[in-house]
């Protein structure tokens, strides 16, 4: 069991971290994972990832939610119906690039269960490429698999790293995957963060840590790199969640800031990528069969300012989380995705004056 | 077989069309159907319709596209990477909403089979709801039913109304369907369209044939209209294609045409309806693996204006076909959608006053 | 002074008009006008029409609003705002193209003196323009001008067709201008539009009313078109208003549909047309200076077909209205642009078979 | 004359930069500056720059452009043409928010100068605010001023700082102004970038320099920070100009990436911001008469992680230029804003182990 950042004595930013300092921080929020991991017959290192935004009452009271891309080179299904509505309406699912009709089938299938038969439904399925590890082509993920994961799926502490649909995913040429975060906001908000992290192919020495330039200071020479040819794909699903009364379209400028936080850890969008981001607030409550005006609540666009910050802190923090948390693999074809050294980390940072002035900063 | 609109003396707008008056007049463009039609052990009434926008080359010979959406209840995948790259890098499929799992799941296998393994995918799957005459919870759809598809699909003539795709819709509470038609524009280029129309339930009223009030003048007791209850979903996908060279950013102003003609078939954009609209040109060539500036054509702006005024025109017309070919089933549970009456819409038209003015109308 | 269409016996759809048939009929909200026709020293054939949203309590309780574009060669200042926040924070101005900077000047200089100095502003200024029937480049308005069309606004009748902004407009090669009309809706609410009209330059034949080719059926050798060479531009701003609850997103949906009302009357979005849509909704308060959540209603999605349905009517009407409303004009160099002839208009609705049906329509 | 931030022996990235480091480094590029510094009869401490895409044949030959914004509190007008066709038709002005009217009617002016009589114009005008240490109602600005920038714009070394548009502009709570740089890339392309910077108002803690936190660094013991009261508005405008062959939606996403640039400098895009983002390209040529399809050249998409990657290092370094050039500036009613102390740059820089570093780095 690795530490995360915050046990290396790295605290990004200022806000303080809810409980858990994971999505589930923010109340009813749920995760679940599913993880594959075996090399007969055919080697599997993938899983898919559950979030169920609002469980206790998921078919008859939807959250609103926004979304925002960096960059388009991915998959994030069920976004026309999210972005017209204003509202999130089907758990959100994270797999493999191969693997969303799968997925979608398998959500599609519990939507029906949950509401009936004659009914339709528009699923929510994002995905980032295992193709490196994973032998993607063996369509490992059944529908089953999915169920299990929605079945898993509870609050408290995640399972980051080498878990669910971040297990064969890589970041900065480190071995990445699952990470999260939280922050705890004025008026006694939170706001959380969760991402499978995959994208940095290549570019190992874009990673910064707190600012510090991480993956320029550990060459290949330290530790190799994988990839001997241009992978298909690298990308980066972040998903947002609070419990704020924010409307669609405040949402959607939250989503919005989670370039902001992966910027600072070194992603620039690169043009294989698919950097999707999606935020919901589960401040209002929308029930399903309502026939007259819906009293709601709105935080004012002035107070928005601590959020951005917030969600900036929180997809910075998930994304290093998931390197810390994420094991050396092996995977297809014997291949080896190094995780990041955590020893190297810490030198590093102090070489660089970091770890004291982290150390000592005051909270806000 | 039912007469297409054009045989009934109804000409829309101005523009010849091309010489099937389909989109596979556009040259290279492919169409495929898999028709679903059974009862025995669940009623399928269902199928997929596949589009091949360059298939002699499709792997190695992107094409320019855009995407523009009137109402976002409904799915089409692969939208984040067209927008994007402003290419489109997949088959065209059309389905029902309950099996984008299953034809993604179909077209990433055979994109695998096309590009090789360690390759990934983001493939266009578009859906409309056919659950009221559709058993669709059954899933008839098998990956295996895609494949037949893409296999049959060839240039020339179109069938239209019950098939692929369409063959479970229902349109301005007549049965609905697939529809195709075309246009000569100036400088020999041409372009096509073709719906899978399902919108417009519980408003028969709003269908208008060349302005005239068509539905308001078959009322129920003329023609009973299906629904006993309200639908879960109603929706049109429309795909347009032309062999100019238009730009990305052109292709997304000519997708955004498809509403004129839409609005003046009586569509609105509903609130449950997913009225989801591509365009793609091939007029330009996008080798796949280019290292060097690629040579591109580009059609003025100030001539997009014929291709605005045709796009809707074909729309129009298209919507119109579907309602044409489309014969009256009976499906799920008994339940019967009937078919536009052909001699009642006649004489309508001449009612109206319209039959002549059309017959007599000028080409530009 | 000409009848509007409804004098005529022509009924545009189904939802009864509010009191006035104008945008006034949302409570609250005022226009006006300031007209400037002159011939000395230099031809003046423009002004600039006034809508504000909420009077009584402008700079201290915004109003929710959206925007959409058909097509966007044009400009509406202030939208980059509006989208962000989800909120209209000015007086909207509709004026000529080129007096965009001196009516943009006059708001800020209006908001000044409203909100004190070191304040900061982004007011909402749309043009269409009027550069044939206009000596556009003596530059006429001066910010005097606006100020007394703020000081004229209010609620009641609307003038139309040449006045305010829309003075020396044209609209399908007839005299356009400003044009307005109402609908009501279910639970009370009522919906208003108000258009300056000046697109389908060249395109007379594509006009139509409640379907009817009606600019088909006047010919050039009946009524003279404009225009000897190409004009420079043609464009249509249409504002909606309601006093419902809509959120920002719904807003933003409600604004697209004005495509469909234009669609019907014969615009296609050309290529040099500046097709600006805002929708704003004054059923929720929004206290300047609000420092906890506010206190919202939302009217739930499915509510919203209803006000789809009545905006693509209501800017059907308005555009019509505004060419029933606009007189003959002769202008810059002599020009002249003819006004729409109502009695020919009512002999082509007949021919048609459409008076009596319209008249017979019953409302719902 | 202060230094630039090369010049203190900070390096931003791994590109290298063009002969000035400026956006002027991409051929044909011109800007030029209008600077108003006086104290009667009012203080002025404003301007206007003016950014020339192509001077030598502006109105007959059109470049391609796109635009994003970070957050909407901001104006830049002629943005709707701008993305409907792709094309930038106007010079760039950046100015004052509230003469972004007397800016635009200047444009107006020159083009009907340019292009004759009787044409329309959509000129771009951009705005940040500068009304803490500008008496910003004293509309110092004329459009003679206007025309003055553009008569001054040349190629060559770009003047920094508190000129311009960005003569009383602020940054991080240091002197902010004007700011420049540009990178080479593969295949002889160049990017450059220029930004008029007046974000992160009370934010001064989250200015980093190459990943060091500067700001934090800084307290207001050391250095004041202005404002008594929170500032009214701020905001940045970012321009990027290539001369590779980049079509307008590969522009609109290099524009996106200077979100990348200012995240690492310590933007989140605050609510209060107007943080608007534009970039052209040069590398092809519109005739604006063409009558045919137009022959153009396409950077293969995979080409663009070059062009990201440049654009992120040249806006970061372009805001530590305007920061490094402006001094400290005493304005309206007396206040200052005080400059980036530069020697405690660098003393902050060597105790973050980066000097050294940053001196050593390879070009690529």
């Amino acid at each position: 069991m690795r530490p995360r950042l915050r046990d290396l004595g790295i605290i990004i930013g200022t806000y303080p971290p809810g409980r858990e300092n994971a999505i589930t921080d923010v109340p009813g929020v749920q995760v679940g994972h599913t993880t594959l991991i075996y090399d007969q017959p055919r080697t599997a290192r993938t899983g898919v990832t559950i979030i169920l935004p609002r469980p206790e009452s998921e078919h008859d009271d939807h959250v609103f939610a926004g979304y925002h891309q960096l960059n388009g080179c991915g998959e994030m299904t069920g976004i026309a119906w999210l972005q017209e509505s204003g509202t999130l309406t089907s758990p959100i699912a994270l797999t493999n690039t191969h693997q969303v009709g799968t997925v979608h089938d398998a959500l599609v299938n519990y939507a029906i269960q949950q509401y009936g038969t004659g009914t339709f439904h528009l699923s929510v399925v994002a995905e980032t490429w295992d193709g490196w590890l994973n032998d993607a082509d063996a369509f490992h993920l059944t529908q089953e698999h999915v169920f299990a994961a929605i079945r898993a799926a509870r609050g408290g502490p995640v399972a980051e790293g080498n878990v669910g649909g971040g297990t064969g995913m890589i970041c900065h040429d480190f071995k990445g995957g699952i990470g999260t975060a939280s922050r705890q906001l004025p008026a006694g908000y939170i706001l959380g963060a969760l991402v499978q992290s995959n994208y940095g192919h290549y570019s190992r020495s874009l990673l910064r840590v707190d600012g510090v330039p991480v993956g320029r200071e550990i060459p290949p020479s330290l530790v190799p790199t994988p990839f001997n040819s241009p992978p298909a794909g690298n990308s980066i699903i972040v998903i947002l969640a609070t419990d704020a009364p924010l409307l669609p379209c405040q949402c959607r400028r939250l989503a919005q800031r989670a370039t902001i936080g992966l910027a600072r850890t070194g992603c620039v969008g690169h043009n294989g990528s698919g950097d999707l981001f999606l935020a919901f607030a589960t401040g209002n409550h929308l029930p399903a069969g309502a026939d007259a005006a819906l009293p709601l609540q709105m935080l004012p666009n002035h107070h928005l300012n601590d959020f951005f910050e917030a969600a900036a802190e929180a997809v910075e923090e998930a994304v290093l989380n998931a390197l810390s948390a994420a094991e050396t693999m092996t995977g297809w074809q014997g291949r080896t995705a190094y995780a990041l050294p955590l020893d190297e980390l810490q030198r590093i940072m102090r070489r660089y004056g970091h770890s004291a002035a982290a150390a000592g900063l005051p909270q806000r």
